[in-house]
């Protein structure tokens, strides 16, 4: 049998302690056993939308054509859409929740040219409750639109602007100074910041960087290897943005942060050491 | 090649930090090229014989017809049968260990036709120590029932009700209370109780929760929607019986619990506050 | 369409919790749509080359024949060769980088016959930076082999000598006393060590261990089943060499161990109790 799409990536907030991304294989496969499914990842925080937008649109480049499933969604079971989005023309459909999840991977890769919500109840399974809808709508409709259902067929047409946008912090230029934004910290530690490489170009090869309470000092390169261990260096990501790394360590350590923290950038060079007072404090 | 069955879904305890899900899987297709591997989950917690039957019951009406592969295995290298047990007149098969692991979910599919304790060793790898029967046991015993071997083939008949039997624990009603336990704790911090959704249908909208020294009330609805952020609630989740959720919140913090622990349901409505005493104490 | 290799097997650092495992999945997927890909693990500790290069030589034996893909790789960008090495007269290729990695696998099935340094760019993704090698050159290089692209069009060959080889530490025998390393500590608190059981034979059936400050003695077994619960035991584990195990316990807690550290093993029986003084001590 010939399938329309024979790729579904699947991203989600589900985890992989329980039994959900297991199950949700199982209900495509019973539907489209020629599909497979490529899991993004499923260790999204719970119901951290933004931290699951970002994720997609980081993979969305090298994603298979064929069906995006995905799924975090803290307001299942109350008044949110669930959504599919075409995009491509037709090369490929995003299925999810219409809360922000879906759109900047669905920008990334030029906008959507149709979308519908999910209304089309033959396309979903029968359920005991109201609360699995990865299980019980996504998945189906995802495993349906595999076999060539149309987006037509699955849901009930809705306007392209009407979709709930992704919140993507825009950085802000003051003087000299940058203020951006920790956009995503990975496994080894690295900051990616909403920063383009030209934005930090005109302010040199080393950079003062301020989190919170701690000032580092960095060194612009062009890769891992140009640090010495334990050095902090900004470079330019494999994705094309700016990020904070230190070289076979963490830079979210160094710099105590988290996803979401502000990190101000200046041109830099060390900070002026603080100069001792050996004299005793006048009294004014 | 035609398979006998196509698809082996796989649930164990032996999380993913290790190479034991890959080296299985590797057998697996070492021997049935063509099966497809679906994971249910592996992280069940090491030796947690009852986690992973009721991950295996709750999996159990979505997965594929096929093998189940289930491995929890506390007394691996003791004399615990391993077995094979066909459900459904030959759609399933399930392997794995006699330990009651598999008991509720055969349980949930309408009981076992066939039972054999896998005894063929030529369908076992030859293995230096005795202690991966994943590995060397279970893994190619699934993998030629793939290729169409026989139950009869891959083990000594026995009788099915010599099968060792799952541990479900049965709720308690006395008077107006209902003592009940906590089945699973799932990411979401969502706790599921022993509870049928008929049996707290008596006790009306509001209802009184205590879990040890804790004690909340809850409202019942119909799904996370109807609640306000933070609100503890009480519905029928997506498997059918009453759970006990915080919306975007965790009900398992909330209430201090741990999976198996007791809690007793009544008709509700806050507390009674307590009075305050502003005279001193009498002495009697 | 045929494929020279059907299977590619990958290890890595990169964790679950990122997209980076999926990204590289469909890369894979994008140029060789027929190969499947079995994980093994991705949860080495990070930058840990020894832990990857052990957890590699443990599976080999069962991995399927076909391409090796494997990434823990703390040099990245800096000047480590990315390489390729054939085993077993072509029957299997391993992927990844040449720091040590790959060798204990290689060494494990037979030695490499051919290895070549990943310099062919047309076998590369293009990409924005240079810090992920795993998804613009070892995916697309593993998925070209599969496609049926030989070891001399993916790269320049290089002597099998110069390949950088594995530290495996090696056990020291002197007079009674076996000074033996943790080499891995499994989910369920296994220490396996470097020992061959013909190392230990001639000490008996009763082992006295020794890790730091902490002394316990141990009884030879051939199972877990053999051992009380909670007994601390000697076995040969499923890989053939010699491990320390409590049954339905952790021997790392044990012995408060971790991976590296040293072990001492002498022949034991329960350490002489201590003498209880009664009499008050004597002034010499």
């Amino acid at each position: 049998m010939t399938l329309r799409y024979d790729t579904i990536s699947f991203l989600s907030d589900y985890g992989l302690g329980d039994e959900f991304v297991g199950v949700v294989k199982s209900v495509i496969r019973s539907i489209a056993p020629g599909a497979a499914v490529i899991d993004i990842t499923h260790d999204i925080a719970p119901h951290d939308v933004r931290a699951g937008g970002l994720a997609l649109a980081r993979s969305a480049q090298y994603l298979m054509p064929g069906v995006v499933l995905a799924v975090v969604d803290p307001g299942v079971g109350g008044n949110r859409r669930a959504i599919a989005v075409e995009v491509g023309d037709g090369t490929s459909v995003l299925v999810g929740p219409d809360n922000g999840l879906l759109a900047p991977a669905v920008a990334m890769v030029g906008g959507a040219s149709r979308a519908v919500e999910l209304t089309a109840e033959q396309y979903h399974l029968p359920s005991s409750g109201p609360t699995f809808a990865g299980r019980d709508m996504f998945a189906p409709t995802a495993a349906h639109l595999c076999l060539g259902a149309d987006l037509a067929d699955v849901g009930t047409a809705i306007p392209v602007h009407s979709l709930t946008p992704g919140v993507v912090p825009v950085s802000r230029v003051d003087d000299d100074r940058i203020y951006s934004e920790v956009l995503w910290i990975d496994r080894f530690g690295n900051l990616q910041l909403n920063l383009d490489p030209d934005e930090i170009e005109p302010l040199g090869d080393t950079l003062r960087l301020t989190a919170g309470d701690v000032g580092r000092t960095a060194r612009r390169v062009d890769s891992y290897g140009e640090l010495g261990t334990g050095e902090l260096g900004v470079l330019v990501d494999s994705y094309g943005l700016v990020a904070v790394a230190v070289n076979r360590g963490s830079a979210a350590l160094e710099l105590n942060s988290v996803e979401g923290d502000s990190i101000t950038v200046e041109t830099g060079g060390p900070a002026p050491p603080t100069p001792v007072q050996l004299q005793p404090r006048r009294s004014d």
